[in-house]
């Protein structure tokens, strides 16, 4: 299903090349001021345009076209689409021929059969993901002080990122990247233990951002190597903070009130410019295959601001929650 | 909530010095052998017992309470628990006092106040995940084909598993370890794009279990020190297999019928036989705290039966919802 | 929240002077034809124009925006979506201050506070059951065999429907009616026992049409007086068709194979156009209030559509649930 | 699906004549006062043992297994079970052969094959209403000043409810009756519009009790023969209150202060002492049908406090997320 979330719950719809994209945001609480200008900044950062970007750029100017009036989210349902404009969608055919490796072109095929949409990646286009991106301000309103910054550490295995982009460009490949998510002002008490923990809800929606290959809160995969002695976070005052913070501002499922810290690898964009080997389904046999156009050289540089949102409707989600409990 | 899953659904309660934990598995399906000898195997894998696991053994005998007649389930919910038999809860008032560090001492007594159970951890202790293991066990007989299986490959930081455990015996110290599994014989069609991709409900379950930092599908974090050229698995034949699997069996969030790979840290165990600083709410201050009792020094050991059933039960929710999508 | 449904998930969007209002569709198999025209029939059934409705015509044109290609779903979420064009919003700041009587002004108020759109019934407007109509065509076409008819037997308390409309019009008041409904070739086996029993499920559903007052199912009220050896229905061949069919075709929340029949009370339009008595917050007291513009004399004539869709969302869903289960 | 609500989520397991029937509450705040024995008043009310119904009794002795601590409620699931003791299961086979008029016998061969357990009526037993009664006695706690009361005001069609059973009971037939159920003291601003409308909520809940044929909010069937100028209720001080009540308190979904007031058609048992025709599927030919045993007269004698306690879940849900609401 395409939606996300208990009490704020976000429905995203669209096709690359459809009519309309958008998002619905059911449960958002009246009252908070909302204008298609406060999408400006975020989508500014999500959108193609400086080195290792694709050229082509898309406007992504949003229609808020219900749950807002006079300037506030009324608590009905709330509804921001966004009218695909100049597309040009080519011959597509040959992607029931020769499924390009690393989309999903070949399980669209054997999921919906013949009635996918393949134009521009159809449903599966990252363009999609403009409306987790619409959510999460939204949801960065109802955070208040807690705020969410996610960025790009590294691509392509090193620190520069500029010098690895350019190499990637250089060679016709892509490249991938690591993004480090920080919520800091947490509030104690967020999550469940066990099935709605904090960090399970956080690692759902981020694997709904397409090209994420893992997550690790705090210590991550180093955990693994560590001693308890040293994994464990010394509560140094009353309100909880600790010294170190391997755990990642949750024990138990619970935020504890030190800052939620992740990592997501991005993997390097699936369409580059050379020709890969894969196989041809009308003549039943391996070929090579040049994907046309232009790419993103590194599609992580976009990502962070969509992992930022993500993150951001999760937490707007469980503080709502949170609220309900208190008796 | 401590519920998951669309049409399988699996609700976990319980305490550790409860009188019962157990769980409900609504929409199973009717038909399916089962009894409570079935659950032998994959308890004994997650019991105590081995070198690097608590002496403390408990019998973990199920009932299996409703949803089952003449040895078949009955399309009703399946409820199987387990009576709670000789626990001794000594005294927890110094939990509130001292909170353990590691544990969620500090954020249940937030979250729930005075009310949390604290004897043995209560419900959040690793205890309850008795449930996730006999829902799996249901689960896997609605997997087919498919199989699960998860295995401890490293501990410590060393392959050589058994004497980083002794090493860490000998310290009175705790350590960690990275669990891997494999899915395989998968069918092509499981999962959705975005919020309900494959991996984002695998990763949601494995974040339901205690201690795990983190999960990677494939190429996860090497990922993105790879390039596109590097990384795209060329299909080799019409059954969709690839030549390589760094996408773990997923494309678009949507299985593709390779095997599907993943690999979780576990931390350390929190609770260690050396003495730790943590803040003493009552005085006021850090001080140090000697966590008495005998504890799995390598908790990891008993998780990989858990992460397999965990999984299991995502790939029988999916393989439900599959079949209902053919008109 | 504004959805319903487990498989077949409909979310419904839109305030009745807003910019958009629509309706997506989570979960529609994929290659079902469909398009704008197919619309067309349910919604000329919903929209005013004959006598008894209201003389305002709204054009009420679909887009499918989303989940549709080259003329059948796709399987990723379907969206149909109509632009609200000429409306003219008068003002309404009196309803803050003499909420009218039967409308939802005072409870709207009081539960967004200002924040509400007030404008022509805002997200209250039973102009948003369009979205649902939308849906129900979609969901007839899952159904198959299935047909789903409702019709207005009685209005005013007459049979003699047209003459209770012109009386009701004659004296500026406005009159209710009941509706009933027929599900025929019903499948056996759809719903649970308990909360999701076929009943449960259409009653959620028939309550979510604005103006609705009760419902009953087969013998319905009558069954309050009736004895068992008459109202149990006897079987009378291997299809389980039985007698007489006071069980609607559920027993035990299942569906049998024999119709589901169920009527609903409309009751009359609130708005009349006779001056009534109601609260004055600004002048703290009661006072006499005249709805200006022109109503619906019984909006129970337009709503028969929308009983119908609401009923086959509901069984295109349990449809697709049934068929998850079979092992 | 076996369980109900978003916030404060009931889900129910059992069969009549299993080893354990039960309750697991989702989402209940820590701190409420519950032992077994608060559950004691509402389980007599709904235990047979009076004039019309059946003189086989049940001790229905409760068993709270998780969720309390020290006599509060801790936050984590709550689960009350109920042992099964002294089940005798007689020869069921007949049942198969010969299904019972007004029974679920054949619709659960049908939907679950021979996977069914119909010792006793299985998990379609009444007796799996105690989940019900048990989660709404810790529901009303959560409701404060609200009250929920309901009362059989008819049985056979007769407000002299005594001789209407004891002349069924010398018919042996079975006879039904009407259940009204008054909330008063509720809260403004609970439930939504549409889809989780606090009628569409409710309803849903009661149809999920058997034998319930219908309902009626406020003015109910008689609202279709009334005229606008009658029905609209005049608001007539600050607080909300009506001078008629006929939308039952809740206008465009939402509780306006005023009482809810609803009623419930419930059924003849279908048990009863006459031999009644059926279908015979090994003869292949209707024959008669005499069931043995002792059974209710009038079922709808026990049902008030169902309808009661699963009118007070719905509450306590709409509550818990109204809670939610205010930023």
């Amino acid at each position: 299903m395409n939606s996300f979330g208990r009490l704020f719950r976000v429905s995203i719809f669209g096709e690359s090349h459809g009519i309309q994209i958008g998002v619905v945001i059911d449960g958002c609480p009246p009252g908070i001021s909302l204008e298609e200008d406060d999408l400006k900044d975020d989508f500014a950062r999500r959108r193609a345009g400086g080195r290792g970007t694709t050229p082509r750029i898309e406007p992504d100017i949003p229609r808020i076209v219900s749950g807002v009036f006079q300037g506030k989210t009324t608590g009905a349902p709330l509804t921001i689409v966004f009218e695909n404009t100049n597309v040009k969608s080519g011959d597509y055919g040959n992607l029931w021929d020769q499924p390009r490796p690393g989309h999903a072109d070949f399980t669209a095929q054997k999921k919906y059969g013949a009635y996918n949409d393949p134009r521009g990646g159809g449903h599966f286009s990252g363009r999609i993901t403009l409306g987790i991106v619409a959510a999460g301000v939204v949801a960065k309103k109802i955070l208040g002080a807690v705020k969410v910054t996610a960025a790009l550490i590294e691509a392509g295995g090193q620190k520069d990122i500029a010098s690895a982009v350019e190499a990637a460009i250089e060679s016709k490949d892509s490249i991938g990247g690591i993004i480090e998510c920080c919520c800091t002002n947490m509030p104690i008490g967020l999550g469940e233990p066990f099935f709605d923990s904090a960090e399970a809800l956080i690692a759902h929606m981020i694997f709904a951002v397409p090209a994420t290959r893992g997550i690790e809160f705090g210590s991550g995969f180093a955990a693994a190597s560590m001693k308890g002695s040293e994994h464990n976070d010394c509560i140094r005052d009353e309100q909880g903070q600790t010294i170190t913070n391997y755990a990642s501002g949750i024990n138990g499922g619970i935020t504890n009130g030190n800052d939620i810290v992740f990592r997501v690898p991005i993997k390097p964009t699936s369409s580059i410019g050379l020709p890969q080997d894969t196989y041809n389904f009308k003549e039943k046999t391996v070929s090579s295959l040049l994907i046309e156009g232009r790419h993103d050289t590194c599609i992580a540089i976009r990502i962070p601001v969509v992992i930022e949102c993500a993150t951001a409707i999760v937490l707007a989600d469980l503080m709502l929650q949170e609220r309900s409990r208190r008796i």
